[in-house]
């Protein structure tokens, strides 16, 4: 086979969901396509790498200086929901049932994939908590170990400064990821959520 | 979310085999990846889009004039393999049983979704027959209504040129692709194929 295609091929198969028929398929299908579906593609890759960066207050992708949710003075302020991933905010918000606000931490600790604190978007945690008066923190973490081990840092992290902390009830499936879980579990989930 | 993003997510997802999750996974891999894997993917797309064309013999993809099959001449004339897709063609060559030339229809007849005789690459058929002195035709087209009709289509274009046909026994399981089928069966129905 033509070593570029191949070397395409071997591309798309290393992004998530997409393994080497799938790449095969979708290379294909771009080289032959007698739109410039291939060209749109690349340069909206590239506008988006390039204007695109993460919002320095919580991590969400924005084009501007902070993003949607930070930079929204209507939304409920003192409430912080941590995700592990920004597709888990829109999930969240889809859902519909939080207003407040969300810090992404972009992973999950995990000492098989050699994740550690530092490799988390950890570092202003403490400084949100303090400037924009925090006084519940909610997980909405996967329910993996990770994700409970994350949950468990970060509470020791921030320690007893009379914040709230509280998780999603058991209504999230053990091991599930949360963007594979339907708006109605999430209410539910998010009612319920208990004390720690 | 994001212009942009949601932009992106929806190219991403009218690829193959990719689905509105999956491309929304994949646009946050790309767009959060700390290396420069986005834009690799685009420059190798722009770059591949650029110096690849169809082989104007068989329709291959190739950045030479000829592609690597229509340009070898270590390989059997006057026996040429019609197939539907140019992954189909790898999928033939991995199980090796094959030694001939290719031709590439880049599709099926199909009344469901339009597309016709103009659409196939079938307007070289007739002049490659008579220039490589094609004595046998071998259909390796999907086992469905579509790879049936585009076979008797041909067929009857084709005429009473003194051309043998043959299609692949079955062995592949009806509605099914080729690309879904492994070796040992295809080598199988190779050797199984039946006069028309």
């Amino acid at each position: 086979m033509n070593l570029k295609i191949e070397k395409l091929i071997k591309q798309f198969a290393k992004l998530p969901r997409v393994g080497n028929r799938a790449a095969t398929r979708i290379v294909f299908d771009l080289l032959q396509s007698k739109t410039d579906k291939a060209q749109n593609l690349a340069h909206a890759l590239l506008d988006a790498t390039a204007t695109i960066h993460p919002c320095p207050v919580c991590g969400i992708l924005t084009e501007n200086t902070l993003c949607e949710y930070c930079s929204d003075m209507t939304r409920q302020n003192g409430c912080l929901c941590i995700v592990r991933d920004i597709s888990d905010v829109y999930v969240l918000e889809k859902a519909g049932m939080f207003h407040g606000r969300y810090h992404v931490l972009g992973g999950s600790l995990s000492g098989v994939a050699g994740i550690t604190p530092d490799d988390l978007n950890l570092s202003n945690i403490a400084d949100r908590i303090k400037n924009e008066h925090i006084t519940e923190i909610i997980f909405a973490l996967p329910n993996t170990v990770e994700g409970k081990t994350t949950q468990q840092y970060i509470m020791s992290a921030v320690g007893n400064t009379g914040v709230e902390f509280s998780e999603l009830a058991s209504g999230v499936p053990l091991g599930g990821d949360l963007d594979y879980i339907d708006d109605g579990t999430l209410v539910l989930a998010f009612g319920d959520r208990k004390k720690l």
